[in-house]
């Protein structure tokens, strides 16, 4: 439905195929990424952005990047791939979904069996697996989430967890997109997302396109638009759920939480079994990554905030468990109490090869 | 306290002398508007904003875009004085305190007996009038309110309701102000105020000049700077209020006000008495003026929203009086339940001549 391919392999397999998210919305523009100095610029400087995108990004550019080292040996290969991994993962270095790609991906490089091209056509297969299991993942996330998108449903969401945030439909925006293929009639009211505007700029013009009615609104006219009843569900992503179902997203999705409770309005958090963080009590274990003042300083080149003032520019909030109607993963429809900490909830489906750190993890931004 | 003086006579008393805001914060840059065309042009264009402000900045420009027309018998100056006042008060239409102050000193133009010149005296005096009845409003605002603002108190502001919104020290920011001349320590967090920054370029730069301590935060911060247990009390101006205390204030109040509630932080309006209006039951009365698409979408001559995407974006939103732990007049603290529908509350102070407007006042923009 989205039609959007944010990140893919090249048609000759030879390079990333991204869409450079920093020209949007006024130029869609796709870049091949065929160097390392290519992917780490790109997802440094967020031309390919949102968790699950940067690492499906990682996976395919670490791939890329060694296409030229077939006639080096096995263990100069392996040697070079480690090296690679690491300038790659210390691009956006608190991007969970980054390092645990690139871990995926080296790990076939140290079991993998035979030649230099052998090591790399088992590296090729993992980083597909990667981007596959993520367009599976977003598509799941839709179909579970269906079922809260009625005809005619007015949805309000914030920054993009759409299609361009992943290399499939999306995590809170999947559930849109299938309810419009299923012929529902829906519209989308996309908070601009202060300060990266990834709302208007991303969520606003990935809907645009495929001919969803979208209306962008400032953030703080989010209250006013609910209380003038335009509003059925409020729905957005999470960088990190914890297992009380406290969940980390994009500064901003809190005071939704909290309009939305005053009004009846349901809210609804949709992200991959991925995000949760079993080992992660509650969400005050989570610590918010501060963004660098020019962002809200200096947005345009144009100054709005005086020499010498500060700026406090927390990246996510978090928003408390009983305040989120329910949790949509691509294994099912959560709802409070949320318990993500036991072995039961998270199913024969969870990967147990996501990293397990846990406790005071610095979110990144920007995602 | 502010040594701001957003509007005043120029020494020589023949120009209006403004701060122009539109320079804010890169350039503090004074002009002195001497013809029509000038304030105008000002007023239009947000160099001089904020309602109380733009009422001062007519009354003064309707007077000194006549000094050239003393040799006019007085029935012509009359006739042109009306024709100035006309082209003034459509600059900004929806302006209350605009259209008032020019009817003020347009009763002069009639009343005034004798010559032209003692027309134009009559009319310079009340125009001062306007002025120094202005800069006292603001004062005894600032305290009636200064019984809310302990020592230590960390303040959130939204938008400019500041000494720059005014010819005095401001409606909400008053008793700040006052606050810290009588050595209280007080931290003021400033929300950025989408579309037009007010928070981030006027509020950050009024306070940050005089050593208030001010930090900027994306208006989508303030939930999360109250769960962080960092504001002890909001405080925000108000464009209308109707007799029950429901309150209009620029986009995001409202926001605010449900947060303050969920954090039990008190919520506190500011606003001259000629805001109060009687005749209005309740805030529901009030239409809602939607501002441009380009504010928000081309704000910096950057495209933020995609091509045929279309933007709601409501000047203001209402807070409902339930959400407002007090209103601070220029006659003193109001506590719910509030009634200024009836004498008893107006009081003898009460602006008897302002103007009798009443339900479904569209509300200008930009202030």
């Amino acid at each position: 439905m989205s039609a959007i391919e944010a990140v893919r392999w090249s048609p000759t397999g030879d390079a990333v195929r991204i869409i450079d998210q920093t020209r949007l919305p006024e130029q869609l523009e796709e870049r091949d990424l065929r160097t390392l100095d290519d992917v780490c610029e790109a997802i440094s400087l967020l031309r390919v952005r949102g968790a699950p995108a940067i690492g499906v990004a990682g996976a395919l550019g670490l791939v890329v990047s060694l296409l030229g080292s077939g006639s080096l040996s096995p263990d100069q290969l392996r040697a070079r791939a480690r090296a690679h991994a690491s300038r790659l993962a210390a691009t956006r270095p608190t991007a969970v979904n980054l390092s645990w790609a690139l871990d995926r991906v080296l790990a076939r490089v140290d079991s993998a069996a035979g030649d230099s091209a052998g090591i790399l056509a088992a590296m090729r297969d993992e980083a597909g697996a990667i981007l596959e299991e993520d367009r599976a993942m977003c598509q799941r996330i839709g179909e579970h989430g269906l079922e809260l998108i009625p005809d005619g449903a007015r949805i309000l969401t914030h920054c993009n967890a759409g299609a361009l945030a992943t290399s499939g439909i999306g995590t809170a925006l999947a559930p849109v997109y299938l309810a419009v293929e299923r012929g529902r009639r829906v519209e989308v009211y996309a908070d601009e997302t202060r300060p990266l505007f990834q709302g208007s700029r991303l969520t606003a013009w990935e809907l645009s396109r495929v001919g969803i009615p979208v209306r962008v609104i400032v953030d703080s006219a989010a209250g006013s638009i609910m209380a003038a009843g335009k509003v059925d569900l409020v729905i957005v992503g999470a960088d990190r759920i914890a297992a009380n179902g406290d969940a980390a997203n994009k500064i901003g999705s809190y005071a939704l939480a909290v309009l939305a409770r005053r009004h009846g309005i349901p809210f609804y958090v949709a992200a991959p079994v991925s995000t949760l963080d079993p080992a992660l009590p509650g969400g005050s274990g989570i610590v918010i990554e501060q963004r660098p003042r020019a962002e809200i300083a200096n947005g345009f080149g144009r100054t709005t905030v005086p020499e010498g003032v500060e700026v406090e520019s927390p990246a996510f909030d978090v928003t408390p468990a009983e305040l989120i109607t329910a949790i949509i993963t691509d294994r099912g429809v959560h709802r409070a109490p949320y318990d993500f900490g036991g072995k039961a909830d998270r199913g024969s489906g969870f990967r147990e090869e996501r990293p397990q750190d846990s406790g005071g993890r610095v979110l990144g931004g920007g995602t």
